[in-house]
């Protein structure tokens, strides 16, 4: 019979304990940064997969390219568009609005997997996991700290190396505005030069040519206007007070050409990359979007935010094995299932902190042995006929090797059990 | 502008914390039942959201409501039919067989949003939770054990009232097979009493017309062959023998007429049901399930497994609020920011158990300490000029009436926040 494949660019992930495997991996990075955002106080919230592709072509924007071509999405029965979400930060900003939530401060994170239908290539798949926080209802001021915050603790805890954090200031709207007017009108002599992707950002927004992969570009821009010209005093200094209150726990600096990939930044903006990571070297970037709640239908709400793309975030950590105890559970005589496995169930319910491993599959005392060794269990847990007839069961201790096995009884099980 | 809506049947959780919330009480219930398996040693594993359509139309089965009605499918751009998946094991024996690892042995565990198509009504949505364990490789035995453990665990671990467990058996794959014969040639003269969807269920699944909600046919069913004449005396000795073993621990009986709602189940299947979820009684199932392994394309796997739909087990819990120690952090003088902020960010990385929520909006001291009463807060932690300049702290206990607060160095106050 013909196999059945998973589609293109949607990886099946396997969590085996082993901290070289990338799936493992991920999953230890999203247990740090789930504890990382309860410990700031931030709540949980999840939004649906699929949304009306309208929300983001309203709030990511139209010279993202997120919605220009990476959106995944289809028609439904009812001929209505409908996106698998591409990121996490729109969905949360409908539903406070949805819920009339807007006059409320909120911290919340989100994490789980998006979307994107672009052709997979190495390292970038079409169902891909992202983490991310937004402080809602709060003026700028405290939020910036709390946000890079946030970044150096995730840095700092999961001990990367060679990272460094970007911060800038977008200025206030009117800043925003000059300072697009003056690079347009800087650029409009250059228009023959420019690529088709970099004309197409100057008409959509100017900004996002800063961001310009293309190199010719990047020539013309030294002798462009400077944003440092154009944003006012107290933006400058909001920099220069994160940058040193920061400085001494991570890398980080201040990059006027810092503008971030989506239309919804106004006022601070960061990013956090790695040189491990090659060419494209971020992993994390947020900002203000204090615009993005009335786009949408909702009151003005200032908001800033940030996250977190998992897969390059763990394929940058080096973490240590969880070290969790884990005891094999070896049954030695059948037709004793029952009886054995009773003890077996009351030791899980007795420490929940203790992985107990029973062997399920039949096999000889010696298999089984060696498979408690390859899965480096602490104990093994021996029962066979002549224990269950004496009440009593072997332990013996498989990570230290001074230590003999000894025969205890079932009560005494439990008790030693209890203080693994 | 107009409001985006959310889509139908698709809602947003929100956790605040408080455990009358049905999302709060869903996410805790989400990690105790994670813990439970973990405790167990099974594995994570995290196949993709979208699937061919075809491998839930081969595995599930025709004769199942889930493919007949319910699947939520969509045409992709290349006009192939692509499938949110409905539920969890047809993705994880698909994932096995693409990997080829159908010879080795795996305890697997999954959680996760599944779809469906139909209109939601109350306390059905759209998008909806479920998590399962898969033990595959292992031929009936100790892995039935297993299951009902875990079954009691969570009924137990959970403190879930009026719960009980209903365990059967299909016998061999000839007892199964003779037994529908049985069933077929009984209801024969009954067929212009049925109904369109049991005479559908005679056609191509023969065994779920026991399943009938329509009182007619249960009436006649009561004469029907049962089950328990046709099965082999080993499957009736497994049902005695797990009914024995775990009767202390959970209400267990076995029922003949037990046979779940996928085509794919054989031998050993069983259910657990809660008197407070009304007429749908069910939040947990499964069963072994051989045959499934080889109708993907598979080589032969025995296999055994179980899914729990998680709103429905959610709304029988009784958890109590989480309790880790909340520490409310208060900056009373503005321009102080950098200084009082690195400190707040220290305590947050020397007690990571601890939460501390920083008062970041604006404000008066009286509003702020109003807010830490509100959120529960344990203590209160104020720094203001005075505290800079000497650097000190005042932390004030909330929850204890009998203690002051008091004025500490700020060393002192790592100290302290370090024992916490």
């Amino acid at each position: 019979m013909d196999k059945i494949h998973s589609l293109t660019g949607m990886p099946d992930l396997y969590d085996d304990g082993d901290m070289t495997n990338a799936s493992s991996k991920l999953f230890e990075v999203e247990k740090v940064i789930k504890n990382i955002f309860i410990n700031y106080n931030f709540q949980e919230i999840r939004t649906p997969v699929l949304e009306d592709v309208n929300l983001f072509k309203r709030s990511v924007g139209n010279s993202s390219d997120i919605v220009n071509k990476e959106i995944y999405s289809f028609n439904d029965r009812n001929d209505k568009t409908i996106a698998m979400r591409p990121e996490g930060t729109a969905s949360v900003i409908r539903s406070i609005v949805e819920k009339k939530l807007e006059q409320e401060n909120h911290k919340l994170w989100y994490m789980g997997p998006m979307w994107r239908y672009e052709r997979p290539q190495k390292g970038r798949y079409r169902q891909f996991n992202q983490a991310g926080i937004e402080i809602l209802g709060i003026q700028e001021g405290l939020p910036e700290h709390e946000m890079i915050s946030v970044v150096c603790s995730v840095i700092n805890q999961l001990g990367l190396k060679n990272c460094y954090i970007k911060i800038n200031h977008l200025g206030t709207k009117e800043n925003k505005e000059n300072f697009c007017k003056a690079l347009v009108d800087f650029l409009e002599p250059f228009k023959k030069i420019l690529d088709e992707k970099d004309l197409e950002r100057l008409k959509k927004n100017p900004l996002r040519v800063l961001d310009s992969k293309n190199s010719e570009t990047q020539t013309i821009l030294k002798n462009a206007p400077n944003l440092k010209e154009f944003i006012d005093q107290s933006s400058i200094e909001m920099l220069n007070s994160i940058k040193n209150e920061f400085s001494s726990l991570c890398q980080i600096e201040i990059d006027f050409n810092l503008v971030r990939g989506l239309d919804y930044y106004s006022g601070f903006v960061f990013e956090a990359m790695s040189s491990d990571l090659g060419a494209q070297d971020s992993f994390l970037g947020g900002g203000r979007y204090d615009q993005l709640c009335s786009q949408l239908g909702g009151k003005d709400m200032p908001a800033i935010g940030m996250a977190i793309g998992l897969e390059r975030l763990a394929s940058i950590t080096n973490l240590d094995k969880p070290n969790r105890k884990l005891v094999s559970f070896v049954i030695v005589a059948s037709n004793l299932e029952q009886k054995a496995y009773k003890i077996a169930h009351h030791l899980r319910s007795i420490n929940k902190e203790v992985i107990l491993d029973i062997h399920l599959s039949e096999g000889s005392l010696k298999s089984k042995m060696r498979k408690a060794n390859k899965n480096n269990s602490d104990y093994v847990i021996i029962i066979g006929e002549e224990e269950l007839d004496n009440n009593t069961a072997v332990i013996k201790p498989l990570n230290d090797e001074l230590k003999d096995q000894q025969v205890v009884s079932i009560e005494d099980l439990y008790s030693f059990y209890k203080t693994l």
